[in-house]
């Protein structure tokens, strides 16, 4: 038997890049599709998927990935495809889709219109599409990291307009956005506090959607921990699209998930980086 | 001179609620419509209420009040007016409204819809309407409490439905909402923190919208504490007409403000009342 060697990373030009984001739609239209039926019914019910703790997925998480593996298997045979509920599929052609069907699932199950749907494409050694879908508001945000740059972009109807991240000059003018204090150790817990006091503004609870506004320009640093990869793919391709900056809190490749910080300004992330360190 | 006595509560039959609730989604219209235009623009600057802290007033939130008072001055100039930007306006007829033309003012300087506009109509009894309206994605949360009893209506374009909160058997099964953690001083941290364990879920940071979705039947609890009086009387009177509870941490009035609980079913409202008493 000979041994299938890892597929390089495959050149990328504007024109390829431009179909794959019009895929990167419509795998977002697919999984929105599948999931905003179930989206404030009575009848969603949350298994638990691990005996300890509570990590709800639903009919609609299924779904959606379900919907969006099909239109890639279709369209994209060669692909890998890496999400949340399935078994990854290895990659032949160099490219990997990263989704997340249904990021925020306690949002979901909440009624709370700020999960989404996460689409990523990475080629390998970064993040060159990321789409940010939240159906129920018809938002999309979404980046496109070609050779010559970033160009990102939102969507919601009939509008389209270029987005970008805002300038802070540091901390004490920032926004600072996370999911909840229950995802930090203690340890974490206390550099995530330093930053918190340091900052202008301080808010909880967003999941996806605070990468999503911080792309807009809206807020200015994210900062959270336990995520996996499928979480922060498509926000990392996003906010670096618009001219962000998303590190782990060692200022290394957040790709891998874990402990994630996003800034709009690089002035920003030095100083929560040095804040979080101690 | 003469004195002039305290308006009685005015006899409101169907008819007269259904015209007040009319001008109920007038005013909400006018206070959005005000608003909108200012969120997610980059001219959007918050001044400092006060000298210590972020308390963000915008020409967003002084706009939708005075747009919304305006209405009121001439189409129901006897009524009295309690909002959060302007001096009280006494009622000369037994009925006040009682707005906060931007709820979640920190939400909406930060790119989320998950801010309001709050319209409440208060007897000097009880009250009688409460609207809370989301401008951004188009959604009304209305409430009635007429002599026969409450009725709750979700709108949004040309969707309409009733609203009534879900029954749930104990706090082992119920997602609680707050808005912030420092929102509570360390005793009553203390108290949220033992409500938050016995808790199925716990979520943060979506202000008027939290009591909107406890009425629309997705959540289960909702407490707060440092409440104003504008904060809490549409969502108070919201709540009570899908058929929940609202009151001070003690079980009494809430219409002051202050320490909040609101409840879909009296077994969560019981045993949230228990753990938060310590």
């Amino acid at each position: 038997m000979t041994q299938i060697p890892e597929p390089a990373a495959p050149h990328l030009d504007a024109d390829a890049l431009e179909q794959l984001l019009a895929l990167a739609h419509r795998l977002a239209d697919a999984g929105g599709a599948a999931a905003l039926p179930h989206f404030r019914t009575a009848a969603l019910t949350a298994d638990n998927k691990h005996s300890t703790g509570f990590d709800p997925v639903t009919a609609a998480d299924r779904g959606s990935e379900a919907a969006i593996r099909a239109l890639l298997d279709e369209t994209r045979p060669l692909d890998g495809v890496f999400g949340e509920e399935e078994a990854p599929k290895p990659s032949r052609s160099g490219l990997t889709w990263v989704i997340d069907p249904i990021d925020g699932t306690r949002a979901f199950i909440s009624g709370l219109p700020t999960w989404g749907v996460l689409i990523a494409l990475d080629d390998g050694a970064s993040g060159r599409i990321g789409v940010v879908y939240q159906p129920f508001t018809g938002e999309r945000f979404t980046g496109v990291n070609a050779a010559g740059g970033g160009r990102a972009e939102f969507r919601r109807g009939a509008e389209r307009r270029p987005m970008r991240v805002r300038a802070c000059p540091g901390l004490a003018e920032a926004t600072l956005f996370t999911t909840a204090p229950e995802v930090f150790s203690p340890e974490e817990a206390a550099g995530f506090a330093r930053v918190s006091r340091a900052a202008r503004l301080t808010r909880y609870g967003i999941d996806c959607y605070a990468y999503a506004l911080l792309a807009l320009g809206q807020v200015d640093l994210v900062i959270e921990a336990g995520l996996a990869a499928y979480d922060i793919a498509a926000p990392a391709a996003l906010i670096r699209a618009a001219g962000g900056i998303v590190t782990d809190w060692d200022g290394g490749d957040p790709r891998w998930g874990g402990r994630v910080i996003a800034a709009g300004d690089p002035r920003v992330h030095r100083a929560a980086l040095e804040l979080l360190a101690g």
